[in-house]
């Protein structure tokens, strides 16, 4: 008999409040109202016309209101591969190389579950996506830290993404004979930078070296605005192939966050264990969204929708951070993805405001968002939530910002933003 | 480094082939085609109309595209909590006592993982749903079986459901220290069993005495066939609700089994951390299916759909079983869900039949099962599966069919499933 019997596991008790949560808590009891939510990676509009008809379509079909294979259904994952295929260079083959999963989310969480044993470590690198730690460590795995270090003009003028560098020699250092994964994330969420060929190949070379899984999580893979073509680690070798999982969600592509589509590109080797975890976790994922989601992905191209889906974020991005350039607030200008970071290091803010104890107690950036959400209207997201204590200083006057919102949204969080100019010195 | 680079966790590398993988194959390979599918419970029908017009509805509303909040979109905690509260003896709180999850499943592997640490132990009941095991067994838990034991006359005369009892002094001797959960599921799957008010006051007796958390499965709830309404282990006592966690599910409501949404009713103090674990697992449900349910919910009693559903799929249940009088075959008549379990002891399979090598290791409800696929085109679930070896043998002469399919198609099987009238002896 247990002391307590309503005692909770360990990986659920220690919670302390997320950063979503005191977030949208902060935006609901905020003066200011309606707020305009920057915060969460949410998209301000609907998913494009041909995506919500097709699901509208798929409601009306008996076999898409009922259970999927456990692997997804089988249109979906020709679609996955076929849609991919021009962008590999390994063929893909449905049935074998793609599984979906409920989101990206649990499809990573599949991937850890299917080759974490207890005590094994996985390396991410910081800032990391908060979803990342509690997957690795709920099949029992350890996190390993390694720093992205900013570059250090970045306090003081508007620097590049790409500027953004891992700690290579921090990564070789934290091998073990334990490590059995790494998660890269590309582009990158906070941080909008795209991985050069030249540093993916250097990660892949210590991941070739000591036989390691990498787990590529790409789901901003369609919003890249570099010259050159998102690059895709497992496109550099056979060797890189054999060994990465590639992780991708149709709420991303499509503008619907709240479907839960999610799926994993990799050799079969991989892909089977990954959908026998998933199997586990969730059984199948919903299935009028996937036959929706299969349409999405066949019909895109005839709607030229991932080049006019990257030229609309590229200009909601520059739109929204013409007011950085106003005010003289650096920001770090992404290369992929609908997140940008901004060092507001220059805004004094007021001595004697008064923060709740869960805000005063935290680095300067949750001092920021808390400001910000209530004096001026606009939420933001505290990026040292995604670093550890030890390297949580590198963002610590950084905050980011989502820019998938409708324009005239963007423009009146740019009208807001503007009174801060009474408060930069 | 590791010696495989690529070898999977244990968690998901030990599968044999699944019982639902076995049967579709089978049902996909048979010379009978189409094949009626009796096998796994997905409806042959779709949502009713009031339901699907509300998906299309949410699918045009930019919020239901997005993502919900973790635990759950308020709109449907409500409906839940406000649909419920006539059968609960406890008021209910949605934004306290209710949790959604992505189906039923992860609602059920989210309290385990809520709750259980490594080394814990979980009982369940044989017959189980094959899910629990692997449920439990993610988080480090160990799965304790008590069997079941069906009527003895089972083999010779049709039974009721009601007449399967669980054997409670193997119960009680299997409690030990390390004991946290027992999973009850009523109606039952396969059995069609409805747990009696003096059951469950015996089993509730036990788990008080040894401070056990219950997770109630009630997701055929709405489908009771018995005089006195279905009987909620929750409502018994105080001490019963403070302990227990039941699990609901929109998709077995609205005959939408690949919708995704499940939730657990339960005391705050069991809830929250239901709803951390989910949150580490899927992040958030689908959300436009979500909204659908929570209007399917508010309206249902408008259309009068749970009493249409519960005399629509008795109707079902009775039509379909005119065969096995008939045939002189016994059954064991349900209490409730969809399920029923057929003894087929008298039928006498060829001896010299061929099965695939993975049917004829396995009991004789497996050569039942692959015979019927394949000479007479109705595909069913052998129950072994849903027993440990100790115990398969209980029912080694059943077979599991799912009724939820359309009149025509229950005609169909009937008339298929006469021809097994030369093989009873």
């Amino acid at each position: 008999m247990s002391a307590d019997p309503f005692k909770p596991a360990q990986r659920v008790a220690g919670a302390r409040a997320d950063v979503w949560t005191i977030v949208n808590e902060a935006a609901a009891a905020s003066p200011v109202q309606p707020i305009i939510n920057m915060g969460q990676g949410f998209f301000g509009y609907n998913p494009p016309p041909f995506v919500i008809e097709a699901a509208k379509g798929c409601l009306d079909r008996v076999e898409c209101n009922q259970y999927s294979p456990t692997k997804g259904r089988p249109r979906l994952k020709k679609a996955i591969a076929d849609s991919y295929a021009p962008f590999y260079n390994h063929e893909l083959d449905g049935e074998k190389n793609v599984t979906i999963t409920t989101g990206a989310n649990e499809g990573m969480l599949s991937a850890f579950m299917g080759f974490l044993e207890p005590g094994d470590e996985a390396i991410i690198f910081e800032p990391f996506f908060d979803q990342y730690t509690s997957n690795i460590e709920m099949p029992g795995g350890k996190v390993v830290y390694v720093p992205m270090i900013p570059p250090s003009r970045g306090a003081t003028e508007k620097t590049s993404a790409s500027e953004w560098k891992i700690d290579m020699e921090k990564f070789k250092a934290a091998i073990t004979p334990k490590t059995r994964m790494i998660v890269l994330n590309s582009p990158h969420n906070p941080i909008g930078k795209i991985f050069s060929r030249d540093e993916l190949e250097e990660i892949g070379e210590v991941c070739v070296k000591h036989n390691l899984i990498i787990l590529s999580d790409e789901v901003y893979d369609k919003l890249y605005y570099t010259p050159e073509k998102f690059v895709r680690i497992a496109n550099l070798s056979e060797e890189m192939w054999k060994r990465t999982l590639v992780v991708g969600s149709g709420g991303k592509i499509f503008y619907a966050t709240g479907w839960r589509v999610g799926w994993l590109i990799g050799p079969e080797h991989l892909i089977k264990y990954v959908a026998g975890a998933h199997t586990r976790i969730c059984y199948s994922s919903v299935s009028p969204l996937q036959e929706a989601t299969a349409i999405g992905l066949e019909e895109a191209e005839k709607y030229n929708f991932y080049e006019e889906s990257r030229k609309e974020m590229k200009a909601k991005m520059d739109r929204f951070n013409e007011v950085w350039d106003e005010l003289g607030l650096p920001y770090s200008d992404p290369d992929g993805g609908y997140f940008v970071l901004v060092n507001l290091a220059k805004v004094k803010l007021p001595e004697d405001y008064d923060y709740p104890s869960y805000v005063s107690s935290r680095p300067r950036d949750f001092q920021l968002m808390w400001f910000l959400i209530m004096e001026i209207g606009v939420a933001a997201i505290p990026p040292t939530e995604f670093f550890t204590l030890e390297n949580e200083h590198l963002v610590k006057d950084w905050l980011r910002f989502a820019v998938c919102k409708n324009d005239d949204v963007l423009e009146t969080a740019k009208e807001r933003l503007r009174k801060l100019k009474q408060y930069i010195v």
